[in-house]
């Protein structure tokens, strides 16, 4: 699936085209991978500005995803072998032995790309050690369904907080009341922020895991308690734009007279720890104390209905396409 | 001195006029106080917008500083004790017990409205044990020849810091790099900040501490270190004016991408630790380690000018008005 243009303003299915190419063969020390799921994340968006660096017209899109190795010719990886890997949104993509790596399986690989991948390991590590919610305390996520928000939002809810969520659609706020027993949700289109923020945290906030900034941020600001925590974990609202606007006023003064601590967080940075944040999901996960929504398209000429979706809010956790089967 | 007009911009002189009145007497359980000092604190521009609650024409100025007692009916104070208080802008007031406060005297008076006094602690709190710098790091200062910010600067470098502040005059870039030692100064109106911030801090900066907001906040952002901290203290580029202007672009992005953490500061909240932070700065300004500006004009009738030119950078640290000396 190639780029076959540049939007101006909002990315749209027809930006995309499909195009055929012969199966590429693995030079010495390369490997042949059959892409088995694509992570849509929202942050490619960003290579879509037509800007010198970023992505052209002809380039196949990139992402992130699972494989199966078809043909190896690199030391320590065989045939028929599952990686994590890089092969864009193709059917079949030529992989360097240091862009592949090998992991325990834990569940159903769909689980590898949300709870157990990069988004799920976002929400872990952004709200239990970076946020570090208290039993108790008045949590806030924002994009609360979404592939991060819908993790870190249980992860407070299991750390014992009192758990209220942020979407953008009525059917999404019933889903995390009832099936994330989130304790309210809040879908923004449905009245003004402020006045929905006051009637579900009516004593503030004290920690807001932002995934959206903006003006959504502005408003959450204005409602924390004293000492609140903010963690930034993304900008969502300035995502599917060339013309961002993510302005926001009173920075300064919700910070010093709150006594605000705003904290920015990158889940690469936590890593190290990647196999203890898996074995807590897991314990979680097969308990049935953590829900994970599966958000998957089949077949790879969705891929661009389901990466548009996602500034649509169209997602329920995290979204992938399944390009093929394991074998 | 009353307040003899509403500004709908900027604060002028003439929005005061002199007014005066019979000395008042004390009912039982008060003190009459004689006024020595009063402390310029730009923050008491936030009461003269003319909305309800606010100051109105006619009502005389607040503002805190340094007194003398010279008649008590309040058991505890005596006549010739010299107390901080809260006496506006005027030659005598009555005041209750509650609002007054005794003090070991540590050196001039003009040190207890200054290095001692309130502007002093923020200083001295927010740096140290609010932005905590290290011996090595680039510290960046803003309004860095004011009240607190002078105050603020030194304290990082004598914790070992390379210190560079932010100043909107020549004279007083050369005054940081002079007689206070700062590594480095920024005269913000000789050219582009983001441009001097290059020159002065070519690896970035690992500690800022923000004084003024807005767009100086905004751009100090893109120059930060990677775990860069902010420390926000005030908002003065906000503080006069009726419309406030303070919306800054790309908080999140810079947040996340630099793991930023940003802190709110009040400095009330580490008054139980006055006396230690006194003794310390006390034993810098005995051995000339700490450098302290006295702007200090003379006069109650000078007080308009002193507190309008606080808003065009006038000041050099603390700024005050000396009504009368002590007996």
């Amino acid at each position: 699936m190639v780029i076959a243009g540049i939007p101006t303003d909002h990315l749209q299915v027809s930006h995309y085209r499909m195009s055929e190419a012969a199966v590429p063969e693995p030079a010495e020390g390369q490997v042949l991978v059959r892409t088995l799921l694509i992570s849509m994340d929202p942050i490619r968006r960003s290579g879509i500005t037509g800007k010198p660096g970023g992505l052209q017209i002809g380039d196949v899109m990139p992402g992130s995803g699972l494989a199966q190795i078809v043909a190896s010719r690199a030391a320590g990886f065989s045939e028929g072998q599952v990686v994590e890997c890089f092969p864009g949104w193709q059917d079949y993509a030529v992989q360097k032995p240091d862009d592949l790596s090998g992991f325990e399986r834990l569940g159903p690989l769909t689980h590898h790309l949300s709870v157990y991948g990069v988004s799920g390991l976002t929400g872990y590590f952004g709200m239990a050690e970076c946020g570090l919610p208290k039993a108790g305390e008045t949590v806030l996520v924002s994009a609360a369904g979404g592939a991060v928000g819908h993790i870190a939002g249980q992860v407070a809810k299991l750390r014992g907080a009192r758990v209220v969520g942020i979407v953008s659609t009525q059917e999404k706020a019933a889903w995390l009341t009832g099936t994330l027993r989130y304790d309210a949700a809040i879908d923004r289109r449905a009245g003004p922020l402020n006045e929905q923020l006051k009637q579900t945290c009516p004593e503030g906030i004290d920690l807001y895991f932002d995934n959206v900034a903006g003006e959504v941020l502005e408003t959450v600001m204005t409602r924390m308690k004293n000492r609140g925590r903010i963690v930034c974990c993304g900008w969502a609202a300035q995502y599917d734009t060339q013309t961002p606007d993510d302005a926001i006023k009173g920075v300064a003064y919700q910070m010093v007279y709150k006594r605000l601590r705003m904290e920015g967080f990158v889940v690469n940075d936590y890593y190290d720890r990647k196999q203890q944040a898996r074995s807590e999901l897991a314990a979680w996960v097969k308990s049935g104390a953590m829900k994970v929504a599966v958000d998957c398209l089949d077949g790879l000429e969705r891929a661009p209905e389901a990466f548009v979706g996602l500034f649509h809010g169209d997602n329920r956790g995290k979204r992938m396409v399944k390009v093929a089967d394991e074998i």
